[in-house]
């Protein structure tokens, strides 16, 4: 039986598109799912959103016990929750670290990355749509094994 | 008529796939260049390396001239060329700054990158295959004006 | 109909004047809810605490939907939570950051806030009974279409 | 008898209001004068403003030896002069430093200040009327025994 | 009726002895909770994990009520959660801040603890063992009122 | 024949209990001997104190060459002796490092040890009578081969 | 009526050319006076010094009211003075920051200038004859209403 | 013989006014030669830009060997090339630094220049009409055998 | 004729004594005075304190012209005033800088003189009858030629 | 019977006087004894010399045991023996840092004492013959009961 | 056959000997060569070199295919170009860094070499004649498998 | 009559080779002693090891007066040890500092030697066989008058 792919996001990420849709636009995280879905194709995919850290820690826990494969939006997370980095960290298949918007153009506290040091893979700036790019990536690491980051 | 794609590749990744292949993998500079021409399907591709800055910065300015969108891979220039970060900062079409490696994994003096905060997407740890990725993401970005991106 | 101004309070809070009253001095938070109540006068407002970063995340978003102003004593979350500091960034009305002790006497770790940078009005130092004082600021900014942080 | 609360104002508060008002506001130091007055109801304020540190430094002897309570605005003074901080420490009742602008949100160099460490309570980001707010706490900081910075 | 020995357990520990037993050994948390028991004899002990950052905090609140010493294993929350640090810091009895790897061995990011400053004894790199010595140790200092730590 | 288990004391601990007890307590350098003494049972334990670096630097060579394990307390040398760190490197045994109290409680430059480095296990803060609980703990490391520390 | 440049000194240029020739040069304040006047041809021109930060900051307030163009030599407040700096900030026409000597290469204190942040152009190691050069650029300017610094 | 002044202008410069003209103005490089051509007067003047920092270290020698003075404008060689830093300090004329916007109003990784220290002026913010100004003082000070930078 | 010794005191000095005897003694800076003319005996000597820093400036430019030698406690100028450290380097003739208090057992902030680079002595500690020993020590410097900081 | 002072010199000043007396002058550490003993008077005075440290610490020791009062110049111990500072905090009277030297006029390593935090008196730059004022504070703080640093 | 020792010079060293004699010496490049020759005897050696770090790059890759040991001057390319650094990285065979001055003895920007981490061996001030010794040194070196280095 | 070359080396040199041959090669320091002799030839050598600071100072001093040329392998020494630099700083002879290993291959402690700033010429890297060509290099810098170094 194939192992899903397990899509998880951070604090705040479920107001995406709600609310001031000039700025981050008007995607919102259930399209984002969708998108998910489609670029996952026949592989099963799993999308979740929390704003507790607790929540993310058992998902990734959950995720290196069932899944094939992880994207992880840590959102705010990222830059402070060495918990999260740490259940990350046990993570035994390809991660991508991803980011909607591009965070090394943000102010500096949002320059350093804990969770970049863990993953295989980094991403930022590619917007909501680049979700899907990121899920195909992953479905073809998966599936071939002499991708770098199958045998990390 | 259609406006290509260039694609820049910094210093020593001439060498890539020759030497050392336990290390680096035994994909070639030109392995990656056909990989790129196939992701890039009927959009025309300029794809060339350099291990001189002043011939970067050159073709950076006719990329700003001829291209519709840039995937570099500054290497090393990454670091502290600001005169390859001021050249980039000029380019007025999508922009994915791509690393064969997670930087983020190496030594401290390769995480900090002058050129994120000029770039629209960054991309790091996917190998010599997520090169065709990047490149299939340009093009996707480049065919949707409502792209984040486009309008920067 | 009225909209309310939000008054939350982060971790430890619980335990003011319940112990150590000769540091802490012996008013409780449930007096200072009544406090601010009455600074309020006719104006509704909604007075909670939490231990939890998730639960304070989930009420700054219903603030955002639900409040006309809000006062916010984040207690430690204020100096690593970048969770709570990017959902207050969305807040669109006067915000006030409101600490008991002045915070520039403690420790240096106590001295730098994340909130500050999003919030409209910094105070410190007032004590248990100056939360009256910023209920009564925030009626009055909200009442003025002028005051500097209406627009904001 | 009752001794006066003393309001003083650093370099350059003579400018405001008088140009710029599109970023400043209209409210000049003379109104904001009128505001404290009030504020302070029956009880004696002695409102100040000067460019110079000695002018400052002197004037808080003054307080020390004649008021009851201080409101202190340093502007440029509040980053640099140790010579004002070090009179401020001498203070023996309460004291504000209050700040018109959200001193936080501006350029780094504004943010640390020298003279929250010394004050009893630190307030910025309320705006010229947020001036008598400040007033009616130092009032109210007078005449209760009690609250904390009575017996500082 | 003799007060309880707490032995709180932070995020990821739940993980121990699971999985890369190559690395962590094969120690699970529950065999670590009956070394503990056996450490502490007769007193009683209550021993607890948790991936939550507010259940941790509510846990300590307890223990200042109704334990008569702490051993904490804060895990990633040592080096980043000032709440759990502001709660531990009202703690009135001996605490013992424990780790089972050495933290100075590890990543620059594991080598400072914000709970040291405020724990009466830092043990760290005595493996899961340890617990037992530590928990020993606890009803020493507790037994002996003239133990440093006692009248901390 | 049993190997000795080796105790160090660096500069100043001879004056330990002599002077200013209401500070380091009454107990004595000789009084903590008698306690590790008890503490190693049959085990041979060789307890020592020097203010010179050189002899410290000779008994660890010395210890390399005779113990089955090392507790220290290098007071002083923690701080700045690369000498007696580049000597405690080549310790193949189980090595506790030893401070009286938690030094993590005391000025910055008490806060960065470079000794913990390359010790087996820290322990800070358990004043004299720990060091009998670290001599058993020492004990208990020599004992089991599969005790951590016990390959390194 | 044509609106004067004003030429500001800070502390200590009023013993220029006194003392110490062999390092100072000759040049006495005076002389530059009449080497600025000569520049401003039939501009007039106030130039004045003082050891006064006061004095700075009022005779500055008198520029933004009264001058077209101002040349400051700030000397020893360059580096501190956050009370200059804010003066000057407020200044609406082109303004140069005007340095004897190469302020980069004396003592690294002198090399982090305040000032250069809101002035137009920065000038530094000219000598006392470059003053002459600096109105010069300063009448060009002012006269040309398409000059960078003109709109500023 | 008359020597020359030599102008070397350095990456990036080549594009100046060319694209952007709504940043950077509609004057061409070329327009920058003409205008210095005229401030040169009678004495001949070299004038050329590279994007090449072999070929501006080349032209720094070259520099040394045939002209009487230089004025430079680095561009993003400012910043990181020791190897033109190093050509340059060897230069035994009067020498000055230019950059036509003010680099102190940039981001912070503009405020360093590594040129400052061995040039005997520096010169920045009086944009592309400036740099007549600065020909014009080179003139006079090379004129000048009493000008400070003379003897240099 | 002799020169008389110059005792410059800087800011907030005038109130020694007057307050808080319990923190800084008795002695005001009247007795000073006197136990620094009995010091100096025969030679003159000129005693002034101000809060100014332009008085303070401008009474080390007369100390230049008229002393034989200078003794300064700069107070609060000691760490942040460049422009009176620049009158300072201007001093020819033995100079010390005198501290009442020891300012390295004070906060960070007093540890870093601007005014230890140069003066020729830095007193600090001795409280206010070590002035005696201050002026003394300068008789003996001023007296013996051959004294360091005599050719200074 | 009277308690003597004591005068400890560290490493390399056995070198006084011998070596490049151009540089250091000519006065030996012999003339220096003799230069404090005469200072002394009546009162007996022990000078020693070491360029070890464990001497040092050992006559620390028998300073706090028989001296009234300690001259100390720790020499490049002052920079880096936490161990001599560590003894030196034990002494229980009046204490005087020396050195030869302005030692902030040196290199920044000689700018950071640590004994500066534990001594009663610093006092830097007054030469050899500045020794016997020294010591001449010394008698004077130790025979008034009154003098700060007495009951230190 | 043999491969021969590679001898790289960097950006200005093609200056040396030729001016400034009293500074860097008479001996010129071309010397150097010759000293190296005969130092080399019967082995081959190659001697280059370059202001350009294109050129520097791919002699670097030259020397990693047909050298045996490679003595490297990097100069100013030390101190920035990371470039070369990954080239030298990838070098199999001993390398020698080498500085003709002592670069510790000049300012700090010249104290950190990037190249040192990734070189064999660091040599720096031995002069012009040091360069014989560093070849003799790898010429040993090469001819002794067992040297460390010789498997690195 | 033929002064000596000196050489001296730092604490826990005495080791070398007896131990842990795998990690620091066979080479005993007795067998580096045969080597430095057969490199000075006719040249009487004096060689010596200790693991005390004050016996290297000592033998500094002893060098000083009698050796003509040092190597000096401070081992740890070389990171903190301020008095043997102060001791070094004296010495009037060329002096190269030796270090076995390439310590910028090291961990960070290790790459800043207090000792480079003194020496000569400084050497890393080049293993036991290394001190070999470390003391040709001296005899022939000490038989060269024009040697740089010679006259240093």
């Amino acid at each position: 039986m194939t192992r899903p792919i397990h899509v998880l996001n951070g604090p705040n990420l479920n107001r995406l598109g709600l609310r001031e849709p000039h700025i981050y636009g008007h995607t919102t995280l259930a399209e984002i799912e969708t998108l998910c879905m489609d670029a996952a194709g026949d592989r099963p995919l799993v999308f979740r959103q929390t704003n507790s850290e607790r929540q993310m820690i058992d998902w990734i826990h959950e995720a290196i016990d069932e899944s094939c494969a992880l994207l992880i939006n840590p959102a705010a997370f990222t830059f402070y929750s060495m918990a999260v980095m740490d259940a990350l960290k046990m993570y035994p298949f390809p991660m991508i670290e991803y980011h909607i918007s591009n965070i090394h153009k943000r102010e500096p506290m949002y320059h350093t990355s804990l969770v970049s040091g863990v993953a295989t893979v980094v991403m930022a700036g590619a917007g909501a749509r680049g979700y899907g790019h990121a899920v195909r990536l992953l479905c073809e690491m998966v599936a071939d094994p002499a991708w770098p980051g199958r045998s990390l």
